[in-house]
């Protein structure tokens, strides 16, 4: 995969400009959903005044990461005249970054985009790495590329329009980071915690720091495996139980946050991670009772839903002929993929979960 | 770019099961146009009742290579259970290979395929490369991926089922590879043409040996440049002039076939090397003589649209900033890229060229 370059500033439209001229173009585009029309854009006039981009604006909203908004986008391109030369931004959440770059990866075969993510969840998960795509009767990312974007923008700026659950959702993306990657960032944060000193809005929380380790990081890893055949599964750390409780509760119409339903399963992950590697309990307990217990609300499940939850597990995209696969920790920073993981281990993990959650 | 093995077969269900079993999988996905339903299954009968794939059908004709179509594939593909392990075969000519390549390249981020041309201009020119896509608006293969086949299959036993003009069609990117890579194949072809053996559906003529020099060639250059930033550009001999009169008699209501379009492509670009680079005139004279007046209608154009056609060469997709690129020969085997042809060059070229034909 090729390199992407990433601009970090606390100023959104001067990284846009940065990033927009160093990139030879023909045309510019920009592509964004009429909330961040409506949020965004007052922070960043002098940018569109100056390079007046062509904008494609989609309705907001994960049900219009579909074919029908992906044909717009390819047909205001071909009629705004871009060329292979042309430049695409991206400026939005995960749904604008991950249609917008599967658009402009299979544009004439591929041309150059910026992805400037507008919430922290995009900024951690989305906007690096390269994974693009759309959703396909409701089958999220059934369709996509793996196609970088060239340059990346990383400003906290946006994420003050932001709502709170948005915010914690994007942390959770950092706080599974610095458990697979850095003992020393995670036990920053657990010291913080433990102080009452994690308040994502307060200028005195490091979030730029954070979120600039945890990019760099995911840049790091997927650099050595671009299209997940091995090592960038550890990016899934708390997503194989998480993608469930989401998939769950969306099914139920009682919708959470992608980094809520994250945040709960890497607790799972790591009672797991216990039962089956004999891994340090001391995690646990520091993770429940400094992380999750006093960021995150509880999720609306139960020990009844523990058959359904493993159901959806096995049906999802990323297990194949069954089997399960988690990945486990054998102490943070050193996760472990398990390809195959008993069925009755889950069930087990998933009971002292809901016990540790709902007691 | 991955490569891809080419299996040379007359038999072609047998080159099917072969490309099959080599390629695990848990699903397998078959698809086809009603023309190939009809004219090509009753081959492969034997194969269908043991492989029992999942069929994909699509009407016949460039029209249906669309968005529709593709979304179309994409919903079989998920309706019939396919996951990352499924194995999609693409048997057809160009259109079928293109979309289905493109379709299986963004379903579920990529799945493995097996392109299985039924044209000899889809055996040459499509099957292998990776450059797969579909028309946006009109806008041929505006949308599309770089992704090669696994497997792609030579079995020139579907060409029986073909119409002459397909034949012919294919035979001039045979004529194109011979006259950009082997003076000794290009003058094989001189001497078969002189005495008067070239007949495509001849068991006696050499086909076989020529698609798999073709095609084989082409893999070989495609090696060394799978995304066309250089070297690739030289499969575009014969083809800038060629895709003028393609879309201009398309245009016209006067469509002609690929191939017939390149043939005559190819005698511009003969022209206008002897004008820009003193190539030696003679295989101007030998390549019409022999190859194109015998093999290839004239097309219903004249010296009055020379205007239109370098307005066409001027807009294609391959030229920006209003440069014409052309591939020039310094001699057989020798191809050399014009990135900025003078536009008096190429008016002097179709004239001569209009001298020629239509004298």
């Amino acid at each position: 995969m090729k390199d992407q370059t990433i601009i970090e500033s606390p100023d959104l439209q001067n990284a846009l400009a940065q990033a927009v001229e160093s990139t030879p173009h023909d045309r510019l585009f920009l592509l964004a959903d009429s909330n961040v029309e409506q949020c965004v854009f007052p922070l960043i006039t002098d940018f569109l005044d100056r390079f007046n981009p062509i904008r494609i604006i989609l309705p907001p909203g994960e049900e219009y990461k579909n074919l029908s908004s992906l044909s717009d986008v390819w047909e205001a391109l071909a009629d705004g005249g871009a060329s292979r030369k042309s430049l695409l931004i991206n400026l939005g959440g995960g749904v604008i970054t991950d249609l917008g770059g599967f658009a402009a990866a299979c544009f004439k075969r591929g041309i150059s985009f910026i992805n400037a993510p507008t919430t922290l969840l995009a900024a951690v998960d989305a906007a690096v790495g390269g994974k693009t795509g759309v959703d396909l009767n409701g089958l999220k990312n059934e369709i996509g590329a793996f196609a970088p974007a060239k340059t990346v923008i990383l400003s906290t700026q946006p994420f003050s329009t932001l709502p709170d659950n948005q915010m914690t959702s994007g942390f959770a993306e950092i706080v599974k980071m610095a458990m697979i990657a850095s003992p020393k960032v995670f036990s920053s944060l657990l010291v913080a915690a433990d102080h009452g000193r994690i308040d994502l809005r307060s200028k005195d929380f490091p979030l730029s720091d954070l979120l600039s380790f945890a990019v760099n990081e995911k840049a790091r890893i997927v650099k050595m495996d671009p299209h997940e055949d091995g090592l960038r599964k550890i990016l899934n750390f708390g997503h194989t139980c998480g993608h469930a409780f989401e998939t769950l509760l969306l099914r139920r119409q009682k919708p959470v946050t992608h980094g809520e339903a994250v945040a709960h399963g890497i607790l799972v992950a790591l009672i797991l991670s216990n039962l089956r590697l004999k891994a340090d309990s001391m995690v646990i307990y520091q993770y429940h009772r400094l992380i999750l217990r006093p960021l995150f609300s509880r999720l609306p499940l139960n020990c009844d839903d523990i058959d359904e939850i493993v159901d959806l597990m096995r049906h999802d995209k990323k297990n194949t002929d069954g089997k399960i696969s988690f990945i486990l920790l054998n102490g943070i920073g050193h996760p472990v993929v398990s390809s195959d993981t008993p069925e009755a281990d889950i069930h087990a993990a998933l009971d002292i979960y809901f016990d540790m959650v709902n007691s």
